[in-house]
Order: structure tokens, then sequence, then C-alpha cells
């Protein structure tokens, strides 16, 4: 390997794109077979209740229904992943038993022969239920004594550790800042909606699952697990998705078994496709958080303490819960050599609808507290806030406390200062806000997150490249492509690799009984860890191509170069063989021969390293109606080595876009348990004449353990956009806000409160 | 390895047979897609004429009707595999001028949205034919000079060699036997009619085809050449295939090419599915021969001089005539040790349908020929039939003078004692006919047939296997299943070097896009050309696992073994792990390591083994009317080892039946270049009823090369059938017949010409 690239670092068209506009692509949604049933579920209309009674007789006598599910018969399911709405260990899935706790809560499922047929059924069912007391508020939930969501009670998990000594780190503090944070209930609100499955059981026992999911592998086992069918025997083929966010690795599971019971039932297809208004309010949701944050600093601006306390409310059910809020200890932690740290966690249930994965995991909600506390203690000690930080972060050589690894690289100076230079910090931050109603304000930020998950959570990676006797090559990778085009990228490294053109590789689809084992796509991970996989079957592929070759040309294979789809001599360019020849010769050609070459490879990255960013955003805020403008974000983040340039702006814009809707405008808004804005009307999404110029910076910092020095970019791009904004509204006004999404309301009251005084 | 296997050697139920009878197993002709077109061929009523005009207005003008190829835009292609209707290189496939010749030949193809509007469409061509002089009788295509089939002449191919010499050898003979043998035009007759396919040009630009063809991989190189794509951009999926036995190795290629170019042409799906009729009449058949063999030999039944003399009639064109013809020469000589052969072949084109592969290539010709002189000179000699065999037959330790290498395993001397001590040969063949009009007879037979064609021709075999995390595995073979059965047997070979169950092992589809090269399924290759791809890949795989146990177990990984599921120490069996517990830990358990085993192989054979059998046929002649029954076949086959007795024993009596027809009931019978019998009703297949007792005796020679000692038998059993029966009524009889099929009128005939004397 040189450092001169040949494909990577170039902006390849992604390589679904004519696929996805001239509307070739398949989406879940669109999938049709022959003799399909259409699955449905009765969701109770009641925040948390008793089922008392349900008579499914009308319906099942309706023509065209063909199989009923109810919470007496659903498959158990032994725990893989993240807890799915069970209890540790074999547990039923769905309706695991008879109480409802959120509106939109599952609790039968059938299968008709038409959509028509199917909602005439659901409407046929009469359940009887005894309503419990909802609890809506997670405070309330950790007090409650009397009403216990789950049996084990209404905390979830709790979580406490300290790093340093807490007390000692406030005694070194000259200041003391103490502040309490709220973040919304942020839906994935992807343009595919979350759950979307068919399930197929064949004569011969062999179940085949097409899954809007993002970790195939992982849905296999599940369903392998539920269905008590060896993996052999389960088949997951993840079709064209349409957005994931982390909003399909969780739920999702529960309806690929619960369509596979209603197929293997019914020995039809049977799909299920949720409405929007489902995918709203009966999918996961970020976890709204409370987050106390007590932070000690020196006149110098060196911080000494941070003491967290956070409250997560996972709805009715949780997926992720412990994940995420570890994620918050992480992050936080990670970012900052804070020298004494003290972090306690509380998840508790409340009747709400469920939460679990979104972009970003923990940490969004975590770095708009801490972000907001540093960007304080900046303001009162009178620093710069790029200065506090550049002070303070955890920089390359120290190690990372909680994952337990030394920083291998860290790009974030850089991130700062070019993101500085690029919009004119330091001008725009020393001016002032001037007598006109539209005050306009600059504010920054920062962040980490972490790359994959190896060691944390099994992390398996694999790749299977074929070449071709032509020297075009067939790659096989799990890494599901949710839309961000990672398979582009990993088509980059196996050409890079192997000198190869890119337009011939060609990346299989992501179908468990074909690609290797993946753990999914998720952690921001498939650059990085699909890329390592893809980079090590790509070398065992091409040292057995350097081998044929060294014999042909009479060279030691160590002495061999690929470059451009020739093989050559280093000292000796002229005595070359093209991949094309040399692969004619040994497949087809040479019948003493007739080998294929395939590589492949297998296992866990090498480590789990930070990727960071900064982000610097431009407001204009109207003290009249309180109403918030961001006039451009300016993101630079580190992502080690961008293999597609063009991809990585892609993320990088994306998140600005998905953070600013975190600060300013998403969020599911609940009255007693009903979700008030269901859809894309009343869910304020940004539309695109909402969205400023985003400026994307790519700072490389080159990795050492990444495929190229790349490291991660999807879920970073939006984590510390909501705690820019706000630093940057304070900036422009004064007021600091605490809870997100930042409304005119609230804006006009903080500014209410500094003129009260 | 040891000699006492766990899974090798046992029968197990096929893998797809339940998808079979259920109906579950979708074939290329059960396929229909959204948008898709049907294609059919207009075919020439004329057997040799020119095409002066062709209007195709009034076609294109009928709604529905989307696309036409005629002869002046149909794709070009390269050789690759045999000739296809075409020159060597670049040559266009199909109406490659504007010849027609055969009746039957393609002239135009359409493509429409229903099949009634594509008939209708096929009756609005106008075609004028300015019709030429035709020829039927390839003795007469040899001497005709004015009439010339093809621009190169009559005569498609020449063959001349001579081992030893010839005229020593007849010298040393004590008597010369000579006569010529005329064999006939039998079809494939499969269940599933040959040429059926579906292609599907995506709008990225790459093709899929679903073809019901034995060689997947040719196929897309086919494909990829006549459609000037690369390998990567093109897909052959096989689905479930309804028999074969050569007929899906040469004309649909060239069907598969113009669906292809008929599916650029529209952006849409296109089928294309001969009629029964179709098969029958316009795709391949075996190729008819007239053989003339003159053979000396002593008193003593040594064999000294054989001198042959083949003319081939491949039709209006030629696919795998070479072969063919090259086939009859390597199986007569590798036979027997004949010191001294002298072969002459000569291939001709007439005005006929055209030939191509059939079970057995051009070894059932030749056998009828040679098997028969063998049996007339130990008549002569006063000799046993099976000790002039013994005496004669080239055994382990002698070269192959063809194929010039040394036989490792024949089991042919164990073949004719068993067969002959269980169907009480001595006895029944010293039996008098009697004075009975029914009168009856045994005869004997042997043959040799080649295991692949390992340096012979490109013949790649590969595999590529992964184990589960709950230690079940997905083995990738492109070893195309036909019917016959050998993707179960595959599945048994990776089962027993893996030591994981044989339902817990699954083999995928065969897809170009997943599966690595192979050269498919002919030769009778796939159990140890495709059996050894596997077993190659599994030891690799098998390797893997054993490094990883050392580890757990403490043991060097040289001294474990794997059986049943587990893996333990030789020396300390209670030293061991369970391959799912081992399975789980390194792909989830043990999150520093999380890898897949992944094992792999590609490459070819050691070598292209012979396999050998001997056939006793028992029959009744009924010599009033002619009409002859096979009473009973002892068919004792060496296959080196039976990985599945069963498989293979299906095998020897679906070979018998087939050659039963061979001998007494098949063949296109022709007229003025009419098939005259196009269809079931009329080509005389065997009907169950007409079948006798197949007895199947397996003969396990252990072929070194081989994996577990196995190498072929899908195309031999049905080789020598004819022989043995024809041998069987002349010692019935006294009546010895040269011409197949053996009809009743040939037998009348014979029976007069002895009575006249």
């Amino acid at each position: 390997m040189t450092d001169s690239y040949t494909v990577v670092g170039k902006s390849f068209q992604r390589i679904d794109g004519i696929d996805k506009v001239t509307g070739a692509a398949k989406y879940a949604t669109d999938l049709k077979f022959e003799n399909m049933l259409y699955a449905g579920l009765l969701r109770s209309p009641h925040a948390h209740a008793k089922v008392t009674h349900i008579d499914t007789s009308a319906a099942e006598k309706l023509p065209g229904v063909k199989a009923v599910a109810t919470l007496f018969d659903v498959p158990k399911v032994v725990q893989y992943w993240f807890f799915l709405r069970t209890e540790k260990k074999k547990k039923q899935m769905f309706l695991y038993d008879n109480i409802v706790r959120f509106i939109g809560d599952p609790v039968l499922a059938i299968a008709a022969t038409s959509v028509d047929t199917l909602k005439k059924a659901l409407s046929l069912v009469t359940v009887e239920y005894e309503p419990l007391k909802a609890i809506h508020d997670p405070h309330t939930a950790l007090k409650e004594t009397e009403v216990s969501i789950h049996k084990k009670g209404n905390i979830a998990f709790k979580v406490n550790k300290e790093f340093g000594n807490i007390q000692e780190g406030f005694k070194a503090a000259d200041i003391i800042v103490e502040n309490t944070y709220h973040t919304s209930k942020q839906k994935h609100a992807s343009m595919e909606p979350i759950g979307t499955c068919v399930a197929s059981f064949q004569s011969n026992g062999k179940l085949t699952v097409y899954s809007s999911t993002q970790l195939p592998h992982w849905s296999q086992h599940y369903l392998a697990e539920a269905m008590g069918l060896s993996l052999n025997k389960v088949r997951v083929i993840k079709p064209f998705t349409g957005g994931a966010f982390g909003g399909r690795c969780g739920v999702i599971h529960g309806l690929e078994v619960m369509c596979s019971y209603l197929s293997r039932k019914t020995l039809r297809p049977v799909k299920m496709s949720f409405t929007r208004e489902e995918d709203f309010s009966a999918t996961e949701t970020r976890h709204p958080m409370t987050i106390r944050m007590k932070t000690g600093a020196t006149h110098e601006g060196i911080i000494t303490a941070n003491e967290v306390e956070i409250l997560s409310d996972t709805g009715g059910y949780g997926t992720h819960y412990i994940g995420v809020i570890a994620d918050c200890m992480s992050t936080g932690i990670g970012l900052y050599k804070i020298p004494n740290y003290s972090f306690s966690g509380i998840v508790v249930y409340t009747n709400k609808s469920l939460c679990g994965a979104l972009r970003g995991y923990g940490n969004p909600q975590m770095n708009f507290a801490q972000e907001s506390q540093i960007d304080i203690i900046a303001r009162k000690i009178g620093m710069d806030p790029m200065i506090i930080r550049l002070k303070n972060y955890r920089g390359e050589g120290e190690m990372d406390p909680v994952l337990n690894q030394l920083i291998l690289s860290n790009g974030l100076e850089e991130c700062l200062k070019k993101g500085a230079q690029s919009c004119g910090w330091k001008e725009k931050r020393s001016r002032l806000p001037g007598n006109d109603s539209i005050k306009k304000g600059i504010g920054l930020s920062i962040m980490l997150h972490g790359t994959g998950a190896a060691r944390a959570l099994p992390d398996p990676g694999s790749a299977i490249i074929m070449i071709n006797s032509d020297g075009t090559a067939n790659l096989h990778t799990a890494a599901a492509d949710e839309g961000q085009g990672n398979r582009t990228v990993l088509a980059q490294v196996a050409s890079e690799i192997l000198g190869i053109e890119f337009k011939d590789i060609s990346v299989s689809e992501t179908d468990t009984d074909i690609t290797p084992l993946d753990c999914g796509t998720h952690g921001s991970r498939q650059a990085y860890c699909g890329g390592l996989s893809v980079r090590n079957a790509a070398m065992d592929a091409r040292e057995k191509m350097l081998a044929y070759a060294g014999k042909l040309l009479g060279a030691n294979p160590n002495q061999l170069m690929i470059k451009k789809g020739r093989i050559f001599e280093k000292v000796n360019p002229d005595n070359y063989i093209s991949i094309k020849d040399l692969m004619q010769k040994i497949q087809i050609e040479d019948m003493g021969v007739c080998e294929q070459i395939i590589g492949s490879a297998s296992g866990i990255a090498p480590a789990m390293p930070g990727y960071y960013g900064a982000v610097f955003a431009e407001v204009e805020v109207n003290t009249q109606t309180g109403e918030v403008k961001v006039i451009k974000l300016t993101c630079a983040y580190d992502v080690g080595k961008a293999i597609n340039p063009e991809m990585v702006k892609g993320q990088i814009v994306g998140g600005g876009v998905m953070g600013i809707g975190f600060a300013l405008t998403e969020g599911l808004q609940l009255e007693d348990g009903h979700v008030l804005n269901p859809n894309f009307t009343d869910y304020r999404l940004l539309r695109s004449c909402d969205i400023p110029q985003i400026e994307a910076i790519i700072v490389e910092s080159n990795e050492p353990t990444g495929p190229f020095g790349a490291k991660g970019i999807g879920e970073g791009s939006m984590v510390n956009i909501a705690s820019a904004i706000s630093n940057a509204i304070c900036h422009a006004t004064g007021v600091r806000l605490t809870d997100l999404c930042i409304t005119p309301e609230k804006i006009l009251q903080g500014l209410k409160k500094i003129e009260c005084g």
C-alpha cells in the first residue's frame, strides 16, 4: 500500500443510485409474493390496562382470515441482542403477559388475504380491558410505589460509576455550574416507515424473511431461537431500505418473529407493514432524558469535576436502554480529560411508546447538557469557548478510561481550527448583538463518538471476494446499507487493494444465506469494521493473485505491485501482466489450474476508535417572536480518512439537518399517553426550505487501525448540532436554554426572565 | 480421516425432496415476473432454404408486440464452450446468415405481452424462402459436392489416429470380424422441456438470467461476451431443473442470449419456453453414427487389432460434435488394452435437427459397436464372453493412452464377477434356447467412462463453506443439480469432513453471483470434482476450527478429531468441545474474536479417473412377433465409493431405463427432415410397465484421487445397456443386430436371414 490511492478518497457515485432513481430498487414494502397474506396488529387504546377477555370468534369466521395469534401462542425468544420487550432469557416476545403498557401496544395479530379483510377482521375483535393507573412522567415512575409497570418495578436499569474523586474535583474548582437539562422524544422519521417484513415458511422447514433490518444476522439469530430452528434453516434478506437511524434494530425483530409465526401457521408468505402512524406511535423513539449536571472548573478553564445524574425514560418497554445510557457515560468522559467524574443513571418505564436506538444513541442528549455546561463555564470565566475545549479535550496518546484504550487518532484541534477559520469564528463571536430585534449569534460545540463496538458487544464483520475470469470481482458482505452508501465505500476498499476498477466490483445483496457473519449496521461501524473485513478479504485474494503472477512473471510476489488492473514488478514495471489476462489464464486457459481466486476474512476490528467533530452554528433570533433561524452550520469532522468524501459530506449534511430538528422542532408530543403528532404533518421535520447552508469540512487524522486510516461518521454528525445551536442562541440573546426542542415560546420565556432579571 | 465414515456411504434423503414432492420447487417454466414478456421463435418449415425476404410490419403493429429480433440485429458471441452454431470466434449466434438448415431452424424472435399475442404475431410475419436442395443422409453429405450446408462444406470435423500398428495387429490375429453398426437419433426427453429461460436487464445495466442450464458459469461467460458485459454484470441463476442429460449445455446458451437481447431492447423481463414439440424437433439429439469396425483376435481370445471408422451426423449445426467423437475414441481404446488401434472419424452436417451432448456422449454408440464385436469374437472362438473381457480389459496400474494417465482404480473384474454371480450367468448362459417360440437369452457387456474433464477442458470446481454460530453450516457450490441429487451428495461430503450433522448443512442455490466458479454438471463430474472442491473447502474450514479448538482444549490441533459434532483429543476423547459451543464462543461470546469460520477451495481435480461397469441383460425374444422383452438387468458399476448408495442406485436404474430405450424403442423418426414423433405419444419412451427388474450392484474400488475414493456414475450407467441387450438377443436367437434401435421388424428380418441361412 502507498499513500497515493487510486480509488480511496474519490467520490464515486453510489452503486445503487441508478436503481433508486429509476425506481428499480425494491423496498420491503414493495414485495409481493404469490398467496401472500397481510398481517396487522390490534393495538391497545389504553396506556395501561389488563386484558381480561379477547373474543376473536367473529374475526375468525370472516372469510379470508387465515390466522390469529393471541398472547397464548406467540413464540418465545432468547435474548441475543439487546432486550427486546423481554425479560432476560426465554420469554415471550410480544404480548408476554396480559398487560398493555402504552397506547398502541399490540394485543393480537391477524393474517388475512387482503388489507381490507385484515382491517375488517381487526375491527371484529372484542377486547375487554381493565384499566390500570397510567404513569406518564418518569419522575413519577421513579417515586411511585403502588403502580408497577413491569413485575420487577418501574426501574429498568441503574448505573453508578465514579472516576477520580468527585468531591476533590469540586474542591479544586474555582467555579461550579449546575443545571438540569431535558431532551425530547425524537423519532427516526425515516422515509420508509419502520416495521416492514415478509416471512415465508417453506414446506421443507426453511424460513425466509425479507426484513428492513439493520442487523440481518442478528435477525437470523433471533428468529432461529424464537422459531426453534437452526441457523441454516433461517434466511434473512434485507431489501433496499429507506433509512434506519437505529430504528431497525429493535421492534423489527418482534415483527419478524410474529410474521414467521403466522407464516408457519398458514404455510403462506405473511407481510406486515406498519403505517406511518404506527411507525410514529408504536416503534422506538430517542430516550427523553433529564440530565442534572454539576461541573467545576478553575479560572484558567481547567475542568476539574463533572457530576452527572440522568433519568432516562424508556417508555412501556425497553430496547437498547442500557447501551444508550452507557453511551452517555462513555462519550461524556471520553471527550474531555476531566479527572473527577461521577456518573449515575436510572432508566425508568412509563406508559408511553417505547424507546430504543436513534442516531447518536445517548450522545446527543449528553452532549447537549455537557457542551452547554462547558459553554456556560467559558462564559463565566470569560474564555473563548474554543480555547476551553482545546484545553480540556482528550487528545491523541491519552487513554479513554471507559473503553480502556489508547486514543490513536484525534483530529479535534484541526476540526476546531479549520471550522473557526472557515466560518469566521473570531470576528463573528466578538460581534455585538446590536439593537435590532433580530439578534445574531454564533456558538460552537465538539463531540466524540465511537466507531463500532469491538470488544463491547459481539461485533463480527466478514467478507468474501471472488475474482472473475475477466478480472472483475464479486464482493459478499452483509454490511447492510440503509441508504448511507456503505456498499459503495466497501467496493472502493476492495477496488483499491485489488487494483480492480471500481465499476468492476459488484457487491452482493445482504442475505444471510450468502453473506458471511456481520453484526449489522450500527455504531457508525461499516466504513471502519466493514471496511477492515473487506480489506482483509481483498488482501487474502491479492496474495493469491500475486503468487500466480510471480510465477508467470518470474518475480518474487513480495516485489510485485498492483495498480489500475496491472500486476507488475516494482523495480521493473515493464514486467507486468493484466489482472484480466492473469485471471483468464489461471481460471480458464491453463487447464492444469482452473482456480478462481477467493479471498475471505472474518473477525472483529482491533479497536473502537473515537471520531471527533466541531460544529459552529450561526443563528438569528427574532426577539419579538422567539423564532430561531439557523443561518449556517460549519461542521468539521475528523473521520480518519474519507474513503468517499461526497458520501461523508452527505452524512455530515444529513446529520446537520437531523440535529437542527432535534434542537428546534422535533419530538413526539404526548398527552395522557396519546401521541398527538404521529404523522409528517404534525411532527415537524425540517423541510428543505428550513435547511440552512451546511458547510462540511473533512479532517483526516489517519486512524492507524482503520482501513486506509478511516473511522466513522454516520451517527456523530448529528450529535453536537443542538448544543452548538443552543450555545449560539445564548451568544445572540443571553438566553440559556436547557430544554429541547427549543421552541419560540421557550425563547420568549427566557428573554422575559432576563428582562425581569 | 478413517475408513469408518459417519455420513459418507449412507443413503440420506435428497435435500430437495420435500420441495419437489410438495410442488414448492420452482422450475424455470414456473417463473413469472412483473411486466414479463413472452418470447418465441418463428421457425423454418424448410429443411434447407435461403431466406430472401422477411416482412414483420404486420406483427410489429399488433398491440402487445414489444420487440422483434431479426437476423440483422442479434448479438455476436465469442466461443467459450463448444461451438454453438457459430464459427470460431466472434460470430452471430442465431440466424448467423440467411440460410435455414433444418425444419425448425429459427428465423426470428418476437417478444410480446402474452403468449396469445406472441402466437398471433408470429403468424403475421411473412417470410419468403428460396428452397435449396436438402441433404438428409450423412453419406450423401460426405459425397455431395454441389450442395454445401455450411460455407466450409459439409464436413464439420475429421480425426485420424493410430495407436500401435494396425496392419501388424491384423497379421497377428487368428480371426478377423468386420461389421457396420448404426445408431439412432435419441432424444434426452427430460421431464422439463429443454429450452426455458427468463432474462431480465435492469436499468443499472445488470443482466440476470434464470436458466435451466447445466453450465451456469459458462452461461454467464457466454452472455457476458455476447452482450458486451463484464462478468460482474451478468448473473445466471439456475432454478430447479427437470432433468438435463446433456441437453442443457448447447442450444440453451443461444436462448439465453436471445432473451437477454430482447430484454435489453425492452427493459422488461423476457421469458422463452420451448414447447415439447420444439424440444423434440429443434434442440439437440444424440449423434446418429455409422460405425464400421474391423476387429482381430487370436484363438486364445487376445484382441490384437481394432480398426474403427465412424461417420457421425450432427444435423444442421453442431454442438459438442468434436467432444462426442473424441469420446468414442477414448472410451473404446481406454476400455481394452488392444495394442493396435486405428481410429478415424468424420462428422458431417445434414439438413436435420442438430445434435449435441446426451448422457454417455459418444460412448453408447461406440460401446454398442465394440461390445458387439467382442461378443462375436467370443462366440466365434467359443469363449465365455466374460472371460474374453477379463483377458483384455485395461486394468489398474496400466496407462490410458488417450488420456495419458495411469489407471489408479478399476473394479471391472469385481463388477463382472459379482454381476455374474448375482444373475446366475454361468447357468443361464449355458441354457439351450429350447423349441418354444419365446427364446430366452443372456448377454453381457462392459464399459469405461471418464469422470470429469480435468486437463482436457477448463474444468474448475469450487466451494465455500461458512460455519454458523450454532454449529450448522452453509455450503456454496455452483455444482448444478439437474435432478440427480448431487447437492445432497456434496452436503454429505461437507458433513463427513466437518463432523456437522448432515441435516445441519444447507446448500446454496446455483447462482453465479453467489457460488464460486464451476464448469457445470457434465461428464459425471459432480460427486468427484464437485466433491473434491467441497472436501477441500471443508478441510480449510476444519483446519481453522481445530486451531481454535486446540487453544481451548490445550491440545495440539493435529491431535484432534471431529466426530458427530464434537471435537476431541484422539488420545483423550473426554477432552472435548462441541462444534456448537466452539462456534458460539468464537463467533459471539468471545467478543475479542467474533470470527466466522469460512473455508474455500477452487481448482481442478488431480485426474480424470475412469469408472467401470458390467451389465448382464436377460431377454425373452418372441420369434413369432419379433418382440423383445427385457426380463432383468443386472448392472454392476465400480463407482470408486458410493457416497450415497441409494442415489448411485438411482443413477444405475435410470441409466438402465434410458439404455433399454436406446436399445429397443427410442430415436427420432425423420422423413424429408420432418420429425414424425416430436411428442411423448409418438416418441416411444419406456413406460413404467415396460421396465424390468434392474438390479444395481455397487462396486467400490476406492479411487485414490477421489473424495473418500469416489468417482462418477451418471453417464456411464446407460452406456452399455444396448450392447448387453443386443448380445442377449443374439444368445437367445442367434440373430446379431447392428442397427439401433432394435425393432421387432429387425428381429424378424434377422430370424428370416438365419432361416434362409
